[in-house]
């Protein structure tokens, strides 16, 4: 396990986000050029290691990341430099918006299910289930009771990929609301950007508090050591990809994947190709 | 237009796989390591427009590359170097294998239509439809009268795509004989690679004159102005992922894609902010 992992896998107990520093790096000992460098020093063991999970996909094992955290944390970001290390072909994202109507004709976890990794992929979650008891407990789109249910269904739905083989885990990238009302006036202030923004994330950010609560609460019931959550501080960009990287790093060695061994006669196909008529 | 796209694309008429060079780069006055910087040189740019797309998915344009060629011609190498030079998150990646039982009862785009990119994304097909005009024509999988009926349903399922938004690039991968020899052999000298063999592959290649025959139909009779075909010479890794990227750039330059423009107020954003109350 990194010290990645060792420093930022939460600990049981009651949540306390404002003890955990936004801007901090505790896991690496180096600045922004450093943190760019050693990430892209990432790529090949995760590239190889990605081939190694699809290459034993009848082993029936996967991974899955889902990342939460507040507009402007930097799940987009992720995806694109950390993510985007390994080959597109072995993965699975979802990014999650409000739920459809037809999606909420179902329970809450039907849309889950159907964006699972299957055996051999890793899986990304970009939101999650986990907005259902986030801007579902905030927003009170849910029955009060409703919403207390749902945290021992994530666990139970979880506890069940992990018996099947996936492995889990969970980031919340923690960022501080000073650092989110620069990135929104960065939006505002690029053109290029101004599709990321509606007038709605600034309702939504009026309600930090809340939502630092309901954090706080979902985290602390749903950190189990079959789906444990990782708090990442994001305020710097270059620790967060850096971090999740490591995190992704571990799950994968965790695993430990051989290449599979050949299920044919290397040396009789070798002769094969040897003996073979001209091929034209 | 790039002169990728110029030299590559496929002309009306009958086609002679036969008289083009798999081991040629004619686009690039250049060798492999300048034609594989060449590549990562087109990743900013193609990282911008795939966002630009996406930004714009509202107005329902999406991108298609479908990839097909024969064993080893490195479809899985263009997804890592090429299609991955863009955010993950933004791309549909679908790996055709064999039809399931369920697939099989259905018409053979069934599966496809499930497969095609939604509005804002880069879908890439890893071997396609062209699979049940190819292997399908070579190992009468099908009646010779549903072979024929296929050319005509592809073209008519394609162009209704491209009338409704979808850019569409058809790349056949296209190697040498003596070249596919020279991988398979190279996989079957390294551990790592023994579980993209099976002595099926041998079967398959016994049957190469028969392959490049049904290619050679199928491109002539699926070769339309919607969804144009393009012969990349394969022999070098470096020039097929370098002409395949330049092929996709050039189908997102078509698309002409400004950012979008704000639907909101963004002065009134940013007096919301300057104003607001503190946040903690």
């Amino acid at each position: 396990m990194s010290s990645f992992t060792a420093v930022h896998r939460l600990p049981a107990g009651p949540v306390d986000l404002s003890s955990i520093d936004p801007a901090g790096h505790p896991a690496y000992d180096g600045e922004k050029a450093d943190g760019e460098q050693a990430l892209l020093d990432l790529g090949p063991e995760l590239a190889d290691l990605q081939e190694r999970l699809y290459a034993n996909k009848e082993g029936g094992r996967s991974v899955l990341l889902v990342l939460q955290g507040m507009d402007t944390s930097g799940k987009g970001g992720v995806l694109e430099h950390t993510v985007g290390l390994v080959s597109p072909a072995g993965l699975k994202i979802t990014s999650f918006k409000a739920p459809t109507d037809e999606e909420k004709q179902h329970d809450f976890l039907w849309r889950i299910e159907k964006a699972l990794p299957g055996p051999g992929f890793i899986g990304v979650f970009d939101r999650s289930h986990y907005e259902d008891v986030l801007i579902g407990r905030v927003r009170q789109l849910a029955p009060a009771d409703e919403i207390e249910r749902r945290y021992g269904a994530i666990n139970d739905f979880e506890q069940r990929l992990a018996d099947n083989g996936t492995t889990i885990v969970k980031c919340m990238l923690h960022i501080s609301p000073e650092q989110q009302k620069e990135r929104l006036l960065a939006r505002l202030d690029d053109p290029a950007k101004h599709w990321k923004f509606n007038m709605g994330d600034l309702d939504e950010r009026a309600l930090w508090p809340e939502y630092q609560k309901a954090y706080a609460i979902a985290l602390e019931r749903t950190n189990t050591d079959a789906a444990p959550w990782h708090v990442i501080p994001s305020d710097h960009k270059w620790y967060r990809n850096l971090t999740i990287g490591n995190l992704l790093l571990d799950a994968l060695r965790g695993l430990d994947l051989e290449w599979p061994k050949a299920d044919f006669d290397v040396d009789l196909a070798k002769q094969r190709l040897a003996d073979e008529e001209p091929v034209r």
